[in-house]
């Protein structure tokens, strides 16, 4: 079975807009792709069809009075299963949570209600948003692992089963997925959408954030995920803006490729992927230089492993001293390393985290985004969710990141772009993204036709 | 002995660019108060006489030739023993640091100095900026400690051996021996003055800030002091701007006092003072009304212990192994208690800081500033630094506090009311604190006449 093209989010909002599509229409061609690529792709936890055609109705109703809600308005989502949807429950990938339903809505999910979202399902997480792999399989070959931790949110979209999904990443976790199932993803600024009634894993590496098929389809998710939130210790007042028109007027971006690290670590593929994806926007007008990590970037994943797992022990260690048998082997892993650690080698880990981030404000002397592979190579075997190397830096900085389809490798899995910006310059960065997804555009689409499900 | 009532910093700023007193004539006149007085106070590990004669000639010269540098221009300021000048070396209050000259200012000194500011000296400071009593004495009894860990800058500017200091307060280093000494001190926002050239004790806590005679004279060095500076991981980018010029324009606050932990926890002269001086501002037009913290206020001390126990010992515990006979009591039970915490007991803390932090936010929604005593009482005995619980709270918030002296205790001593402000709001907390001061004016004056030394 092919998968067909589905809409992008913003080609869909224009049919809505136009009165070429309803809502209803909409939600009922995302659950006739969830009839069709569910039983292979497993990306659900909840679907929930009886509310999703409910609010697509008054959604449609207050389009055709005229009414407009913007680009969300009538859209049909994925919201990954460590975000509360009240009226659902919580379950995080593990049976140790409540069955009980969410009494309220996280702060990003009532934006997104508001906004005119209609919220079809809770999608697949790994169990906590850590490594342990899910039951999801990668929509382009489903001995493949589609990435974690928002494996079901990253499977869904590529599958068309809707049309944007809420994903969170704590090392790579919107990124890798993102990546491996040839849909886009943004990992905003630490601070920028709220954690609000999400399940923690590491309160200092935490960032939910949008997956969809396109940049521009990321802007318009973004422009309402984003914004202060009282209620999140972790929000940062400050001013967000409309993504989309950000993206609307993007000039030639200044790109600072990472070869140390990054290139240097990518699989042959993914390295002349990136490097003939930048020839190719250097050509179309992109100033294309080569950047220097600094020398305190050499600790990032050993420091960005300590916080995490210091942190995810603080959270489960009550839970895990009882029902230890109830974690996977990965998660468990993490809780134990971090019940070992020494609050001198988390203090370490910190002090060097405000440092790097700092470092990495000099990286962007001349240039307006770095750029590297978005994972060392495609989608490993479904015992793995792949390796975040790529993506945890950026976690551990709290720097934006988007990330785009780029190529096909040989195997005929897709291959992605990581764009990463200043820190609060997600406008800049989307903006680039979506300059650069222009002229590889012509990749991306051809890329679709590929997938072979079941 | 009784101490002549030196110039304040505005005052001397004022006779020095008329003409009519010269940076020199300044410095011998500290000097002098520095002969008179430093036997029996011992506020200064370091007085380089030749240098500050040196720059007041230059300063001299500047001003005779028709240059302003502002408010600084040719004041002599005291600097804590834990901030780096160049050219002499920092000790710390510890016999481990090395007697080798710092190689270059920290931040903050550079700027005091390319403002006009003249170098006396290096003032001393408790051990490490802990908690182990210095030598120096209380310049209102020589039986009392002068508070720490800013003891030399504040017993410095109380008896005129200087006109503004250094400080730094991770607890309550600044307040408390601001307080206890008679004169004021501002503790700005976590993040505005930089660290950088600073030996750190937490840096989760740790603040630079200013001790002077007056609110404007905070208000005059803090305007210099403040500034992002990309080399300290903390800086935050965040505009500052001129301190003594909000000042100037200080309509009647709205004060919110906070009884219980504060009001309830002083001693009954303290809350008497800090009554008495409400009801008076009260009567010049301030508005005040009574503020009830958040629930997780409740925490708050034996939080702050646990982060500044596991970073002092994060920075120390190498040396601290090899040395531990040359670390004073305080201390070192300090650095004993960080090796033993969890890093899961430091993950809750942070975590416990970022919550506190915003939840005082929501104490604001009425009011400019809260208003507590700077400390529970007057200054204890020698063998102690005082009680910095009225302090620790905002170095833990990281929010900015300004205190003043309020009244006189029938023991001789000063009482000092303690100002607090919302985050990057030194510009209304100050002004607040002017006001404030102008209408208690006349108790402060009186106080300065009651010191007997030695």
């Amino acid at each position: 079975m092919k998968p067909t093209e589905p809409p992008t989010l913003l080609t869909a909002a224009n049919e809505l807009r136009a009165g070429r599509l309803t809502p209803l229409a909409l939600v009922e061609q995302c659950l006739a792709q969830i009839e069709r690529f569910e039983p292979h792709i497993k990306a659900w936890v909840l679907i929930d069809e009886r509310t999703a055609r409910q609010t697509a109705r008054q959604m449609g109703d207050e389009i055709a009075a005229g009414q407009n809600r913007g680009p969300l308005h009538g859209i049909p989502l994925g919201i990954k299963d460590i975000v509360d949807v009240a009226g659902w429950p919580t379950r995080a990938g593990s049976s140790l949570r409540s069955d009980l339903p969410a009494e309220r809505d996280a702060t990003l999910v009532a934006r997104l209600r508001a906004a005119g979202a209609i919220l079809l399902g809770k999608t697949v997480t790994t169990e906590f948003a850590s490594f342990d792999p899910p039951p999801t399989r990668n929509p382009f070959n489903t001995e493949r692992t589609p990435g974690g931790s928002s494996s079901g949110s990253a499977a869904a979209v590529a599958t068309g089963m809707c049309l944007g999904a809420v994903g969170s990443q704590t090392g790579g976790s919107i990124t890798r997925p993102a990546s491996y199932c040839g849909v886009a993803g943004c990992k905003p600024t630490y601070g920028r959408v709220s954690l609000s009634g999400i399940v923690p894993l590491s309160f200092h590496l935490d960032h939910p954030g949008p997956i969809a098929r396109t940049v521009g389809d990321l802007a318009a998710m973004l422009s309402v995920m984003a914004g202060y939130d009282a209620n999140d210790p972790i929000s940062v007042d400050q001013p967000s803006c409309d993504y989309l028109a950000a993206c609307e007027q993007a000039p030639a971006p200044r790109l600072g490729l990472l070869e140390e690290f990054f290139l240097s670590g990518a699989s042959a593929e993914a390295r002349e992927a990136t490097c003939a994806a930048t020839d190719r926007l250097r050509d179309a007008g992109a100033t294309v230089r080569t950047v220097t990590l600094p020398a305190s970037f050499a600790d990032v994943i050993a420091q960005h492993r300590t916080i995490m797992a210091v942190e995810a022990a603080s959270d489960h260690r009550d839970v895990f001293r009882q029902h230890r048998d109830q974690y996977g082997p990965n998660i468990a892993r993490l809780i134990e390393e971090g019940l070992a650690a020494t609050a001198i080698d988390y203090a370490r880990a910190l002090a060097h985290q405000a440092r790097l981030r700092r470092d990495m404000l000099a990286c962007f002397a001349e240039i307006d985004v770095l750029v590297t592979p978005a994972t060392p190579g495609t989608a490993p075997g479904a015992e793995t969710t792949g390796d975040p190397k790529f993506n945890s830096p950026w976690s551990y900085t709290g720097f934006p990141t988007v990330s785009f389809p780029c190529a096909v490798a040989r195997d005929g899995l897709p291959l992605a772009l990581q764009l990463i910006g200043r820190p609060w310059q997600e406008a800049k960065l989307l903006a680039a993204a979506a300059w650069c997804e222009s002229y590889l555009h012509a990749i991306r689409n051809g890329m679709f036709a590929i997938g072979e499900v079941g």
